[in-house]
């Protein structure tokens, strides 16, 4: 088992209130419940999603802004800690009223309806975000 | 802790066969596993699947039924439960031959290939829909 | 119980090392850390990506090379045995510069970016992958 094992601790399951923002609302989530590594699954529907593709020449994220309410087709994303605090990183795939689909990295969204689940991982290192130019990234794995 | 944690039960990680309807199908193993709450995660192929967008404006889902199979690039889901019953919420995105892709709320689809796995959460408050309108949605987390 | 259940062993949560193929590193993780059943979520960046869509007709897959990269706005998969080793299914969603998404069943791609959570899965009969035709699959499901 190398440093990167942890073991299964608490699920939460929950939906989100209407029109808060989701980034923000996990967030406090995460530290309200003191949740320091886990994983998230996200379904439900977005309004006026933004969603990001990392410019590796720019060095920063380009921003999509999306109009409208999307179908939240899927959403994967972890926890872990960033100046020591829980950071969200979450992914979207969102599908326009006829299938018609936009994805990227999630940078901010209303919710419409957001049902939630997040698996918590204890009984390991924890795993801290670095910077990296302007990205945050966890230490590569090392066998 | 608030109301909304549970705790790992079991696992389950089967094949579905070719030609059954996805959602029936998943609908009848919770049921038969007596599962009341858990997380679902598909891959595989679909056949003429019929997705979902819902349309806040008309108050209901608008169809949008694609002919011929698709690759399902990803699929997540939960279960929990209406009407005393285990009820399967699924989402789906799906890849063409050309890996054009639409998404959204899977209504109904035909099975070639899904391999799925659900992770059976136990131990705490059941996670009950109730209908709102014509959706049917869990409670919001309240603090 | 069927003989589809199974029970949580441990997660696995780290990040893969820039510029290795993912297919072959998450391969190697798992036979190294003898992971026989699993589940798999990723997200990050990918670069030049090749997806698969499986054509029936031609009984193999059709390969759709992207260039650049790309966001891995969703990527879900499962470890079961084939051979008797670790053997990796991974499927993805993949949102360019403008948020257009591609996605299918990934045959390679380099990683740019890979967030990876395992869940490893055991206490039960180990899952097979048999030949049928040129797909390796498991048995479905009976009851």
């Amino acid at each position: 088992m190398g440093e990167s094992a942890y073991v299964f601790s608490k699920a939460y399951v929950f939906r989100v209130p209407e029109g808060v923002e989701l980034i923000s609302y996990l967030s406090e989530f995460a530290a309200k419940n003191n949740i320091l590594l886990g994983a998230i699954m996200v379904l439900g529907m977005l309004k006026d999603p933004i969603i990001g593709y990392f410019d590796k020449e720019q060095g920063r994220y380009r921003e999509n802004s999306l109009k409208g309410t999307y179908e939240l087709a899927s959403s994967i994303g972890n926890i872990s800690l960033r100046d020591g605090k829980p950071f969200i990183h979450l992914h979207v795939v969102l599908g326009g009223p006829n299938g018609e689909t936009y994805s990227g990295h999630l940078l901010r969204a209303e919710v419409y309806i957001a049902e939630v689940i997040i698996f918590e991982l204890t009984g390991g290192k924890p795993l801290e975000r670095k910077q990296y130019g302007s990205l945050w990234l966890w230490d590569v794995y090392s066998t």
